[in-house]
């Protein structure tokens, strides 16, 4: 499944929209649940089934959501299952796919829906740049379809109520995916995480393990969805983010100041290796693709454009690499593959 | 002085001769002294002078050493020196400079003569590849000349006097500048140097200090010089030299046939970073030229040739450099400019 789909990077990579040379894209998703059942985990098989019965009439009553493909998590192989993951489409909870999980894909894919996730319901919307508002609109015209058919478990004190009570309000997580080597070069990073956390949101490193951040890519996301309007999270999201970008574009102007020289040196030999190398890792792949994205926002490479750079992040992933050449592999033929994939589409 | 000279590599550098896919080139040296006369260190100004006097006059009545070039190396500034010695004209002991210190550059500028260095006379030939015959004939040739018009301190037990007792006998070093690739990267150099040393021979890092070497590049030389013919020494270089080159040749099976992805990967990366880098020391366009010349001598990099890997040596040295762009440098500016030059010379 998904080949064909994989044969390009989601659309909320398109490298369009709002400030996107930094923020690669903006996400809002609203968990909602369905009054009078128990959540999905202490659902049994057959109120689980129910649940997507309800569901899927919900959707199939709204013009819009029609249009979108559900997929069965049951049909799924777990090679499809990280692809939707690589994909924004779904969450790694999901993919522990128990009984009648299933997932809707918007028309064009940048919106999606999971059922039976931790939630009954995870209605989820995606957009390239800086476009949190644009994705929260999206998010809330998929609410509010499905809420004419359905009922949401909502409490007049606490808002919506949620299976875990972090999500409980709003029910609303709305993030940013920005590339930030201006600050991790300058070294700044951990200052800049550590003033945003004050201000209730969260920053972490959106690829590698533990400190471990690859590619220089970071998640912010609002941290409480209690006692605040989505309006709210929104905007304060916006602005943090507008502040984040600030900080990003001092600390290049610093940096190109201080140390062009090793600055375009790491730019270039990040090329030179992508162009060249026979084997590469998911890692390394980030990491000189965030050297590149850099010397595209700077200038300093022209060759090559946001949306290709973008492409290449997509398709190197490892689901979607397996995806493309329709075959599964082992890493160190995956690796081997990936370089030859990277190389192609920099010739192209 | 010497800037049309750095224009081009020295001529040993051509790529050419025997084995020249590991063996960069040979060289022989010949020390002798004049009779009677004290030697350098212990002859005084007027001394000195004389022995320079009685050499120049030697060299005006050979057919062949006097179309070459004789420098003073008073006349010489510290850069001139340094890119003497890149050269393999003349030795570090040289660039002291002296009291009537003075070199003869061949008219190919493969043969050399040093005069009032460690010994009254260093007669040195060099010669692309594996050629140490062709070098003991040339520097044989220049010391036949010679001692036609100059009487040589001989002791008919010991053979040649010398300053250093390491060099009385034939006063003869012949070695070779050896590329070990394959050797370095099984890790078994450690292995042959020691077997080697047990031949009476020494190998040592041509380039890098310690136990650091640059490049892949090594030096065998023969250790005594004593008690053995000139014929003898030779021989026995050159067969221990084949021998490394078997086993160079056998190591670089053996990893190709275990690890061909990791190799190739080498290779290219180091192609990618020579082609795009900005900023590049010595050290690392010789270990970069190092997995260039491996890609060539393996059939992996077809658009570069040997001649090109060793101009991009020769001219990418610090005094070459400066010579090339006839501009004195610091040594981040020389890193630039190396950058710039090796890319250049990679697009044409």
């Amino acid at each position: 499944m998904f080949e064909e789909m994989a044969r390009k990077p989601a659309v909320w990579l398109s490298g369009e929209g709002s400030d996107s040379q930094v923020v690669l894209s903006s996400r809002v998703r609203l968990a909602r649940n369905i009054a009078d059942s128990p959540f999905p985990s202490r659902a049994d098989t057959d109120r689980r089934g129910s649940i997507l019965s309800f569901v899927k009439n919900a959707v199939e009553k709204s013009e819009s959501l029609r249009r979108g493909t559900f997929v069965d998590c049951a049909e799924l192989d777990e090679l499809d299952r990280s692809f939707l993951v690589e994909r924004h489409l779904a969450s790694i909870e999901f993919t522990r796919c128990r009984d009648s999980s299933a997932l809707l894909i918007g028309e064009k894919e940048n919106t999606s829906l999971m059922v039976n996730e931790e939630d009954h319901l995870r209605v989820q919307a995606l957009s390239s740049g800086l476009e949190i508002r644009k994705a929260f609109k999206m998010a809330d015209e998929m609410d509010e379809d499905l809420s004419g058919s359905l009922e949401f478990a909502f409490d007049p004190t606490f808002g919506y109520l949620t299976a875990c009570p972090t999500n409980t309000g709003t029910g609303m997580r709305a993030s940013v995916l920005i590339h930030l080597p201006g600050l991790a070069l300058t070294r700044e990073i951990e200052k800049v995480i550590s003033q945003i956390s004050k201000l209730g949101l969260v920053v972490r490193g959106f690829y590698g393990e533990g400190s471990d951040v690859w590619g220089n890519l970071f998640q912010v996301s609002n941290q409480t969805t209690l006692g605040r309007s989505e309006e709210d999270i929104v905007e304060s999201l916006e602005r943090v983010t507008q502040q984040i970008i600030e900080y990003e574009e001092n600390a290049r102007k610093r940096l190109f100041s201080e140390a062009e020289d090793q600055i375009e040196d790491k730019i270039w030999r990040a090329f030179g290796i992508l162009k060249h190398a026979r084997t590469l890792t998911s890692e390394e792949v980030l990491n000189m693709l965030s050297a590149i994205r850099l010397g595209i926002g700077t200038g300093i490479v022209k060759t090559l454009s946001l949306p290709q750079v973008n492409e290449i992040l997509a398709l190197s992933q490892p689901a979607h690499l397996q995806k493309y050449f329709k075959k599964r592999m082992d890493p160190g033929e995956r690796d081997r593959v990936r370089a030859e994939l990277v190389r192609s589409k920099l010739e192209g």
